[in-house]
């Protein structure tokens, strides 16, 4: 089958194996699937990881090794981690699969990636998409549910002020996910057409250079992924205040950590989330992620996607198996 | 009077002008003060500051300029902020003056501190000690309170695993307080004689060189004001769990944040407290601080005090005004 390998190069693999699925998996065509900034860092060492890359899709469950053969032509996207199911795994018992210490990750860890014509994942990691949900917006839950994360571990008062920083694909789907949940928000970004693909949506914006930083916000999410993103953040966040770290930040500079104990500020690290309520956001029509599609490419011209990605003028580029 | 003055040097200045109490002001006659390593800090030039230095003391109250003068006469210790009082403000509606954007710190921003023979402070944040209570007890109530401060911020569940990573006197404060409130606390650091004063009052401990790095403490404690102690606070802290840091990290290394993200980590940075259930733990007898005391010192002998507060042997160096 076809795939996209990164092994020390990127390349796409025209006869890499098909996968089998193994007990209680199932074999998925994969039909979409979407280039995260994960994908490009691993393409630069991230994680060490080697094999089939990509974590977001949309596929079609073809066979499925148990007994339960209920998703077997079903339309499905998945949670990207799996765990190691022992019973004296506290994280596995709460279904918590991302901190299991001995975790698979798709695309990321130890687990072939979704950027193929087929791929394998457990069952009980697998969500039906809802008829209603086109597979051009469903190839977005993945991104979605991390930016549901942040209300799964921080209650935020309906009441409080919400600034979001930065305006990249993150950032928009963090900005208008806290929108959907009827937060007041501020998108704060470089980039008016991206900007406006929020505002079109209901979301408060604000260009950078038109911002006047103030103290003030009661949550800040740094979706930057920069130093001095992070410092700004820091700079946003009012006395007792959240700073919502969701991406890696960028090392390379000295960081001053002493505001966050100054203003007594907590710094919440979030990742990857859970798929029900995103899907649910989804299935409601509350998010139309159509405006954030750049372009559309075939697997035959993956490095060219790749290379599209990498441009930022591109939001998502999305990849047709 | 005699005063411990910073301006660009640290000097004794013998003809310091003693201070007047304002509208609502105390003036108090300093017994013993401690030095705090941000008196240090200011010496190196933090924040800033000139003036008298200090803001950990205990003192008796010679007059009031107000109409209560319940006070006059009474051993007292102070929270070291007051705030503007202006109704509008929220912090100071809440008591909660060390985060009035308008606040003066006593030695530290704004206000003379209290290494001198006389001083003052709003009544308003002034509390008696109780009479059981030693001054060489009751001059540690602004660094106790700080390690109170943590379970003001944070809900810790009795069955955590804490873990405080540093024996300077900030870890052994911290260490010994969430001891005194029934925690499951375990101090690491890298002084056996300090180690010592700990574990004499019930907490375990653990020399570094001997201690195993396992990521599976709820609430790792960062007392070491390193960047290296901050790094392994985070290797320390489980999925999910709480960073709390105390000190303003040293900067100088650039900091890898990444697991912050991964790991879902919460870094609450937390400054001081409030007094009144720290005088409680004093009260009540349930920590000693006769062991912290490596010397006390004659305010004459002003800068022979600063000099053996430098030592990595000190643990806490007072002053007799």
């Amino acid at each position: 089958m076809k795939a996209i390998v990164f092994d020390n190069e990127l390349k796409l693999d025209k006869n890499y194996p098909k996968p089998v699925p193994q007990k209680g998996e199932a074999l998925i065509r994969v039909t979409l699937g979407g280039i995260c900034n994960t994908d490009y860092e691993i393409t630069k060492g991230y994680m060490g990881y080697v094999g089939i890359l990509g974590h977001e899709f949309v596929g079609v469950v073809e066979e499925v090794n148990g007994e339960d053969k209920s998703l077997v032509g079903k339309r499905v996207v998945a949670e990207i981690s799996y765990g190691c199911d022992d019973p004296s795994c506290e994280w596995c018992a709460k279904k918590n699969y991302r901190h299991c210490p001995n975790r698979h990750t798709l695309g990321i860890w130890e687990k072939d990636g979704c950027f193929a014509e087929y791929m394998t994942m457990p069952t009980n990691v697998l969500f039906e998409v809802p008829d209603n949900v086109l597979d051009e917006q469903a190839v977005f839950v993945e991104p979605l549910a991390a930016a549901c994360e942040i209300t799964e571990q921080l209650h935020i008062e309906p009441t409080a002020k919400v600034l979001v920083l930065g305006d990249g694909k993150l950032g928009l789907t963090t900005a208008l996910t806290l929108q959907a949940q009827n937060f007041d928000v501020l998108l704060v970004g470089k980039h008016q057409n991206k900007l406006d693909i929020a505002k079109e949506q209901g979301v408060k914006t604000q260009l950078l250079n038109t911002f006047t930083p103030q103290k003030i916000y009661d949550v800040v999410v740094e979706a930057t992924g920069t130093a001095s993103g992070f410092e700004t953040s820091m700079a946003l966040t009012k006395p007792r205040g959240v700073l919502v770290l969701k991406s890696t930040v960028a090392s390379g500079k000295e960081l001053n950590l002493a505001p966050i104990v100054i203003d007594e500020i907590t710094v919440l690290g979030s990742r990857c989330g859970q798929f029900a309520p995103a899907l649910r956001l989804l299935k409601n029509n509350r998010i139309n992620f159509k405006p954030f599609i750049t372009k559309t490419y075939s697997i035959d011209d993956a490095l060219e996607a790749f290379e599209a990605n990498k441009s930022k003028e591109s939001i998502k580029i999305l990849i047709k198996m």
